[in-house]
């Protein structure tokens, strides 16, 4: 199996600059052998791609888009561990992944969005993508009234460090 | 104390078998003497019994129903959680506990629901009857837009293994 | 630095009592070195100051009253983590937070509250005034539908023990 960088490389990817702390919160907390990452948005260079609540019917961002964004949200959570263990490398094993979606409901079954699986799907197989079966992790999925600065998703991770 | 198993039996409760992992992730992770769980939801023999908003008045489901299908998810909950330690008497203790609701909101305080505590305390009871003491929890619980699948509840744990 | 009863102390705050467990869940858990807090509500004296959705505009509740709610809310899960492990200088950092946000979304962008992290801030910058450095945690702030009672806020810690 190749090293989490190596597979980063193939997939033609590369882990973004971590945002700066904001306030009296860090992006990432390592306790112990292991990481708790902050809830991590979908930015791309400091700007969110796309905006509002998720939907088929009466969303802002479609359920495929969303699943994009779920990938780009991951690999700054994925970033934001990286960056106090000294490396994509030192990530020994994915553990839990939440993910929030925002997620259209007008009150009618119809427009109500229930997909999140799918969108988060976005996130975890990016996962098993870099890290093989050290990806596979337990999951929660959840649809969410509204995301900080409007994000469609918000994903955060807990990882298990190498030794 | 009964071990766990030997109150489930006398409960008349079975575990129920786990559902397969989908996409790249999987029902929990053992990490060291811990495991995390993902998010369950209320599957019996791999349908949802009932779809929608928990409501008193608004709702698809009542807190009632809701709070049946809150015991139903936490037993998939523990059956995940028992599937990778060898059974449910490998369970040292409940840790934690968040429980999602499905809640509606219609923007008026009349309609919009927050009974969740009454809801999850479904889940809550049932780790009490079949754990007694190590059954008690630190517990959330959380009244969100949509659920997976258009499920009303869904229930994620993380429980101590024994040594 | 001066140890957290000492920062209270001039803070001119003091811990809560801890409200009594409710059925089958506890406020807090100690396992190994972490304690798990339960989702804490802002009761004062075991009342909420106040209720509903937060929001600019359609909301019940202020996003600066909110933020209010929020420094509340985590007072009460630093008592509830202090009772389970001899007092609050006993806890080393704080691992976690994770914050809800009960928030007004009427289906219109305008009307939407996207502003979850300036609430939460209100617990973030409390635990960096009593704790500095070791206040420093892992932050996920969600906005949700409906939160139990229709409190406003609710905050759950992570918290690390001292040795």
């Amino acid at each position: 199996m190749a090293m989490p960088s190596q597979r980063l490389a193939e997939l033609n990817l590369k882990l973004p600059s971590v945002a700066p702390p904001v306030a009296a919160y860090v992006p990432a907390v390592r306790d112990g052998g292991l990481v708790y990452t902050s809830g991590q948005l979908p930015f791309v260079d400091g700007q969110l791609p796309q905006l509002g609540l998720v939907g088929v019917r009466g969303g802002d961002v479609s359920p495929d888009e969303a699943k994009g964004l779920a990938r780009i949200a991951v690999l700054n959570a994925l970033a934001a561990a990286a960056a106090v263990v000294g490396g994509i490398d030192n990530i020994e094993r994915v553990v839990k992944l939440t993910g929030f979606v925002a997620s259209a409901d007008h009150g009618s079954t119809d427009e109500r969005f229930t997909g999140q699986p799918g969108v988060i799907n976005g996130a975890s197989e990016l996962l098993g993508e870099i890290f093989g079966e050290a990806g596979q992790h337990a999951r929660s999925a959840v649809g969410v009234a509204a995301l900080p600065l409007d994000a469609p998703v918000e994903i955060e991770l807990i990882v298990r460090v190498r030794d």
